[in-house]
């Protein structure tokens, strides 16, 4: 079934609606799939609610479903937010699709002074990690897809968080700093966490100084150097799972 | 320094030891690098040896390393071992690249009931994962890659751990079973973990069921619907980092 769930409107489900499915998903639904009037598929809001519905009518333009059940999800705890050096292709896409199975709240993306992309259109790259986290969620029925943000400047993001968040900060030159699993402490604990990792360069010293100076504490993961896209999703991974 | 690793033979590493590079090898340093007699590089071995080296002579065909410093590296515990059910590209490209960088010892892949790929040779397949995996240490300057099995099927798999240790299997039908966290219990504990995910569709239940007939513990990834090689590097980052 798990090619069966179809991303509605936030805040359009509840229970006895009928909802147009919008053009692409009703032709995945009526020429890919090739449902049929009384199939039952998954709707996704994106927003936090699940709902089960039966496909009430369908032609070759327009597929409508009928709600029958709906679910509201919590969100899961601690609130997590990945901050990744800008990196290149296909790292942030491979970022933008498994962030949203590994449930990140947010993604705030960062360039500092070994960032080696340009944006020429940041706008335009934050709606297609945006528009690839949504698409995610077909996959693997999560309830939100990361929040993205346009890019900022590595001295902006430091001062984001809010009181009270845990602020660490991945760094390879960190000789003697706790490793990630060391510096989370008591998972049950946490209610928001923030990581930054860098671009594929890592950071400059002077940066690591900086976001120690804004209260961030630096930390590893111990023994192997990762690719920067491999260190967002092994610390989105120990932070969600571990 | 990132680019500037080789890999040479396994056990070829002593002080003093001059090394031809492969000819691959050799055309990235002098073509692509642009590298100069007397520049130093890293030399892996993929054996658990990394060199400090300088470049002693090089021409348009050859390029030879003199070894200056050799470090043998210890094995991280615990002793991990991934078991991905068979699974469409680009997905076990990418787990050949990644179980790399995060350091599992042993990749064994498996046919079960719900896998679709027909490997038409598999003696090519695992070669291809093979080499993805070496040339990944390139990338994360990690000592070993992860060894890589000819496929099996799921019942065989299941008889190969050896006593003692902990094998998972990472289940999502497993209503009450624990999170993978807790069934791993005690971090500082483990001498050998194992764990069996599945293929995109999952496993079947009575899979579930053989594989705790033989003492494999069923737990999950709680929250989401993870994709097969998300789930494994998630696993595998949790086990090495959380």
């Amino acid at each position: 079934m798990s090619q069966r769930r179809f991303l509605v409107e936030p805040g359009s489900l509840s229970v006895g609606a009928e909802l147009k499915l919008a053009p692409e998903e009703a032709m995945h639904a009526a020429k890919v799939l090739r449902l049929k009037t009384g199939d039952q598929v998954w709707l996704l809001d994106g927003a936090g609610a699940i709902a089960w519905a039966e496909i009430a009518a369908l032609d070759k333009r327009s597929v409508t479903c009928r709600v029958l059940k709906v679910k509201t999800l919590d969100r899961p705890l601690p609130r997590l937010v990945l901050c990744p050096g800008l990196a290149k292709n296909p790292a942030m896409d491979l970022m933008a699709v498994k962030l949203t199975e590994l449930m990140a709240d947010e993604a705030r993306t960062f360039v500092s002074s070994r960032s080696v992309p340009k944006l020429k259109d940041p706008e335009a790259k934050t709606g297609r990690w945006r528009r690839l986290s949504l698409q995610a969620l077909k996959q693997c029925g999560a309830a939100w897809p990361p929040d993205w943000s346009l890019p900022v400047d590595f001295t902006q993001i430091l001062g984001q968080p809010p009181g009270g968040a845990l602020k660490l900060m991945l760094y390879e030159g960190a000789g003697g700093a706790p490793s990630l699993a060391q510096a989370l402490g008591r998972r049950d604990a946490l209610g928001e966490v923030w990581v930054l990792v860098g671009p594929e360069g890592g950071f400059a010293k002077e940066e690591a100084e900086a976001a120690q100076a804004a209260g961030w504490t630096v930390c590893s993961l111990p023994g192997t150097i990762l690719r920067a896209e491999t260190a967002v999703l092994a610390a989105a991974a120990v932070i969600r799972f571990g």
